[in-house]
């Protein structure tokens, strides 16, 4: 790990990262040494610093102090956490407050393969998530809600669960976007109030207008999305899952998910 | 500063705390070096952390460790924060995670005298408070709606501001409870949605109990909340102070929240 460019493991007390999650970060691929889509999540990453007004890091310095920590040639997850810097007591920030900066690599989780061929079966989440238009999509470090809703598929054991909004609008996974295919048309969900916008969202965007194929930003509820042809969610570490089951929904074949997983994974894209 | 009860000053991290704002925290008086309304502060902060499936150091334990951090004899503050501890990559916690503790004692703020004696021109914050009823009421370290309202009220230099929530309810201070007193009833906003129940909201219903007057837990907004006869702030490091001043509120004479006040300063309460 790298905290402000020097290698530690450890982190102020007094950081406004800690005391009230006051900072933003992204979670990245790493293939074979090689931050995958750095561009994209850095672009993410300096926007959602200036939507809480800290100060990002340069590209340069944070890709050369990536690479730095990714000597070796093994796939690997990247992230990195930018936080508004230590502070003294009191929530507002005080004016000239420096960032810190936390890289950290790990090892790439092994997902089961049939999460990518057959799909999974997602739980849906009791946890509905409250709106805040002023940090809706930004991927900042209060995630509570993502916590209390990753518990409840870890005690069911389920790989993934979808979260609804307070007016029953489903949003995305637990820790992924979410689309769906209905009459050759592919939709994801509006996160004006709540959610994260991912890169790996941006991705899929981006492939539906290659393939000239409509991809619209909508509100769905439950019994709407049951009615979907597909079903996926993506994010930039597991890729794309299909969703094989959810309750009330059962599909075992995911044509269109599975040409969108194979372009994800290309490096040109 | 003692961190799981050695002096230091940083902590890991790989802390939840820092990683998903996963713990709660309590900010309490110490007078003359003795820890204020110490029972109340620790049974709130265990009952947070029971909200959140955080186990809870005991009260002898963070009782001794506060007390050798205030061995000077002078007016401080401390803070506590409890985390969920470290924790590997993913929202979802993992069994047996072991809770990390931060305790520290800084000097206290001397406040404006006149903020007590004449009361204070709040601010009405732009912000309002998301709904997110799992959550409510808990001092957890997901604070940044709480630093964009204060941000909001340091820019504009007063030192309060009033938030209300997405419906438009008046809920709370950036940093402190509110209450109102109407014909001889005292009211303060429900907080089954959003907002944080401190130690000082419970003193001032038990002081309305002690004076047999009766205090209501209802929902306001803005214009009802105008047509108080008094209005105030508490909370554990100010005390209270009384509301001179809003958009189309003047109050020069504060009679009960002064009566609250001297009672709330009595180590006997």
């Amino acid at each position: 790990m790298l905290v402000n460019g020097q290698l530690n493991d450890s982190i102020s007390a007094l950081d406004r990262g800690l005391a009230y999650g006051d900072g933003v970060f992204r979670t990245l691929s790493v293939k074979r040494g090689v931050p995958f889509n750095w561009q994209r999540h850095y672009l993410k990453l300096r926007h959602d610093c200036e939507a809480l007004q800290i100060t990002c890091p340069s590209a340069e310095l944070l890709l050369s102090e990536l690479q730095s920590l990714c000597t070796q040639q093994q796939d690997s997850v990247a992230k990195i956490i930018i936080t508004r810097g230590i502070g003294q007591r009191g929530y507002a920030p005080s004016a000239g407050q420096v960032a810190t900066r936390i890289l950290s690599v790990s090892l790439a989780t092994q997902f089961n393969p049939e999460f990518y061929s057959s799909g999974i079966s997602a739980h849906v989440c009791r946890l509905k998530l409250g709106h805040q238009p002023l940090l809706a999509g930004i991927k900042h470090l209060n995630r509570l809600e993502n916590v209390l809703a990753a518990s409840e598929c870890a005690e069911l054991d389920t790989p993934e669960g979808l979260i609804e909004d307070e007016d029953g609008l489903v949003i995305s996974g637990t820790r992924s976007n979410l689309f769906w295919l209905s009459d050759s048309t592919l939709y994801t969900p509006d996160l004006k109030q709540c959610g994260v916008a991912g890169v790996q969202r941006d991705r899929v965007i981006d492939w539906a207008n290659e393939q000239d194929m409509p991809c619209k930003i909508v509100s769905i509820r439950m019994p709407q999305l049951l009615d979907a042809d597909e079903i996926f969610l993506v994010n930039s570490v597991i890729g794309l899952w299909p969703i094989r089951k959810l309750p009330g929904y059962n599909r075992t074949i995911h044509p269109v998910s599975w040409q969108i997983q194979k372009w994800l994974n290309d490096e040109n894209h």
